[in-house]
């Protein structure tokens, strides 16, 4: 490891899953730090990280594990947040940096905050990257290459600390962005939330329906279902938590969503060909705007394999 | 070519996309037919078939390329079925299979029977595969392989051309099912139509809402929504006849997707997390299920790559 390369002397990251083991993953690659923590309070979990030697330290104890970081990063469900606070918060090393990957950042800033001590530089982030699958065993160290990560962080923000993790984050990948707490929640309720849980409804729907089998639904799911089924194969706790810290965001696009479906379903009815036709050009330009800015393949099928 | 693969003396295709242009690929390839006919209204497609070179012959004139042809295949939009029907009806030979991909059966066999001569064996059939892409650059050889093909003949229908015509899509790649037209639409609009609905809804929301620029909803997309761009970016002509033609099955599918989307929004409102918890680990089951029957990849995220 070439020092030029390190930011911090000790990174603490706490959970380790699909998000926590990646930034483990890319943090050693790149030799962004001297030290590396992973935290964990699953005795299963702890065990699995040691056996894939992505950290040099591992550990359930919370508040043994921030000791002396200079970086610690939250990993967990966006209903932990709080939790995991209070274990920590009276153990972190003055001028730390703390920062999370929560996909919710109002409920996180609010669950958070109260038991931060006086010196330490709070930067909640969210990178918008990931995969279906959780654990330890699913993150790579590419995973952040190429994918924006929003910092949300408070005006008095200490600049320094601020291009410090910044700087962590572009080398992990990353283009950073800052945004208020507000602003993304409603930002990510439209790109991620609300697309989650049409995701999880639909699969659920077919899954109900009392004239059409479950083998017929899988059979056939090459039709446009099986897509669906990606996403609502997300990890269930970690969802359930976005869901219930984000009720404000989510119910106001989910209003938005149900009033533009009832449009279409009122225009199918009445044989509005126009209607559709007009929206079902305009989505193919947003789809080709997403790929010129290289955040989607530009591959037939998401580059699927066919014939096999 | 070998003699031994020959199922038809003369194949013709009427709508030549990426349908039409991959049946006359892989038909090629596996020797399915002695002679390819293409044919398309559009001077266009037909000049571009021609560069193509995947027929024997190309022209606009759909009653000439039909003659003495074993078997005739129309793959256009859903809404053009009777028209081109009556044009080559009288032009059909007897005995031959005719045939048609469209993604809704009992509108099409409402729309062609009418124009269909005694003595032609009429085996409505609809391959469950595509891509988004459209036009006859979009096809290949390999798109039925391993994906099912829905056959909706009526039951006086003849044995011998149905196992005739059951073969030619083996022979794409493809396993055959046999069903009603009407049990056909309503399986299609839950593992299809109604998924392209909502996929179609979802970007029409984010493309609109005042709140959220069009800049954000790009750059953040790879947070799930981006997955719906892609069949939200499918022919706009196709599929708005898919739901004019198909509107009962969609509008009683569509209901219930409703329905259940307004119970997690309720859940969502009243913090009632385990509801939500229950749905999202029973989807997982679902997607299982689909891989393990070989109609998705086990990749995480598709297979997409990622860091680049």
């Amino acid at each position: 490891m070439s020092d030029a390369s390190i930011l911090f002397d000790r990174l603490c990251v706490i959970g380790i899953g699909l998000i926590g083991s990646s930034i483990l993953r890319a943090a050693r690659e790149r030799g962004l730090a001297r030290t590396l923590v992973a935290a964990d309070l699953s005795e299963k979990v702890v065990k699995r990280v040691e056996e894939l030697d992505i950290a040099d330290m591992v550990t359930r104890d919370l508040a043994a594990a921030v000791e002396g970081a200079d970086c610690v990063i939250l990993c967990v469900p966006s209903g932990a947040f709080g939790s995991v606070a209070e274990v920590i918060g009276a153990h972190l090393k003055a001028g730390a940096v703390i920062s999370d990957t929560g996909s919710v950042k109002g409920a996180v800033v609010a669950q958070m905050t109260p038991f931060l001590p006086q010196g330490v530089h709070f930067i909640p982030a969210h990178p918008v990257a990931g995969t279906e699958h959780s654990g330890p065993d699913a993150g790579f160290a590419a995973l952040f290459g190429n994918r924006w990560c929003i910092f949300t962080p408070a005006e008095d923000i200490d600049p320094a600390k601020l291009t410090l993790y910044r700087e962590f984050w572009e080398k992990l990948g990353s283009k950073v962005e800052c945004m208020t707490p507000e602003h993304h929640d409603l930002v990510l309720a439209v790109t991620s939330h609300v697309p989650h849980l049409i995701a999880y409804n639909i699969v659920g729907t077919a899954d109900d329906l009392e004239t059409v089998t479950e083998s017929e639904v899988i059979k056939f799911s090459a039709g446009g279902f099986r897509d669906f089924t990606r996403i609502a194969a997300s990890d269930p706790t970690m969802w359930r938590d976005v869901f219930l810290n984000n009720r404000k965001a989510v119910l106001e696009v989910l209003g938005r969503f149900s009033e533009d479906l009832a449009y279409l379903q009122r225009a199918i009815r009445w044989g509005e060909g126009d209607k559709l036709f007009e929206l079902f050009t305009r989505t193919r330009a947003v789809r080709r705007s997403i790929i010129d800015l290289g955040q989607e393949t530009a591959e037939p099928d998401f580059g699927r394999k066919h014939g096999e």
